[in-house]
């Protein structure tokens, strides 16, 4: 049992709430029971830290005290679990591409993973201006589905110059031109999707080769990018087979 | 320009931010310049408050100090403008409807009307457990649709009964059972989506006439409320006309 908050190895690993040191030591923190669980499964464990006097799901644990727990964690509920997992390798391209360009909020970033899952995407490419997926509530809001979808930290330009390479459609994405959604019939496509107040930056809309857009009533100037996103990828994969 | 935190009407206003003020006065608080604007239009407004220096885009409004501004807001960012404006009166029951059912998150209630607004629904009818629309936060994240949508509070099983007697068919959302969302034709429906953690009410599932479901990927177990609902009034609006 660790009761001091000044003990090295928590203190350590409670530097891992900061990306940079995320970045650096290639670890994330994960606090749900649910996640846990799955990242057992992913054998991607480095160390599970439980609440005393928690009930053990998980195996070999170290009991921690509620300070050193909170230690471990920035949110404002107090996880009964926290662990200490290695970041889970980049895969390569196959199957549906969601490319996002600077989304700003956890919440929308963790929303948009978990209807990836929902909707088929296989690879999600996070442009440099996103924000991290190993942020604690972005992993929340994404409802552990982290696991189950590979994602590679790139360049934006650098990525439609390869997806090109291997023949994919790129489809951005306007308020209010271009295709409708509802018309597009793809085998395999690389959507790209903007950030919440700019949309897709100018550069890479001009390296699509179709904009797609959602009708939606004039009263209303734009959806949220979750939103658009999840309702973008519902309708494409009602049309691509599943892989 | 009022200068004093302790100023007489600052003090009365400022309880608007608790829904029980709210709702005995039937006054509520807006705080971004282009949902004042709106509330001028729709002539609802009492007064405006606006920071002392900035530009005044509104006609007749009382300038206040920082502090004084700090008072009428629970948001962290600290706005230009706060305008203390009258509820909207309910009307009657046309078009699409959409019924929800212990909606606890404001960002998804916020979303929710933004997302109804784009996609033709006429009014919106929050159950007894269902986040208040006049709290700040749905505010923000409705991005100023609140004016552009019918809201009634009800109980739902009443709601239910004078949809049915209107020729409704009453849309009920499960999981994973039920009538794919595709596959739905409808000149005008009440649908009807329940809570984050719980879905929709038992007793209340069983008034309605079909259940829907979004045909999902099973490694992912549901959608994010806000998701699920926008992508079904988005399918449901592809096949009703516009009025």
């Amino acid at each position: 049992m660790i009761e001091s908050v000044n003990n090295e190895k928590i203190k350590t690993y409670s530097k891992l709430l900061d990306k940079k040191y995320r970045d650096k030591e290639n670890m994330f923190l994960i606090s749900t029971e649910h996640l846990v669980l799955e990242a057992i499964k992913k054998d991607i464990i480095i160390e599970i830290f439980l609440l005393k006097n928690k009930e053990n799901k998980f195996g070999n644990v170290t009991y921690v005290t509620e300070p050193v727990m909170r230690k471990l964690t920035n949110l404002n509920t107090l996880p009964s679990v926290v662990a200490v997992v290695k970041k889970i390798e980049p895969k390569e391209i196959k199957g549906n591409v969601l490319m996002l360009d600077g989304i700003q909020d956890p919440g929308n970033l963790g929303t948009i993973i978990r209807s990836s899952v929902a909707f088929n995407v296989d690879t999600i490419i996070l442009g440099d201006n996103t924000v991290d997926i190993y942020n604690e509530k972005v992993l929340r809001a994404a409802e552990g589905m982290i696991f189950n979808i590979n994602f590679i930290k790139q360049n934006l330009i650098e990525s439609i110059k390869i997806l090109k390479q291997k023949n994919y459609k790129i489809l951005g994405t306007k308020v209010d031109t271009g295709k409708d959604i509802k018309d597009i019939h793809l085998d395999k496509y690389a959507l790209l999707v903007g950030n919440e107040g700019n949309g897709v930056n100018k550069e890479l809309l001009e390296l699509c080769d179709e904009n797609l857009y959602i009708n939606i009533n004039n009263k209303c100037e734009s959806l949220n990018v979750a939103i658009a996103t999840s309702i973008i990828i519902y309708e494409l994969n009602k049309n691509t087979p599943t892989i």
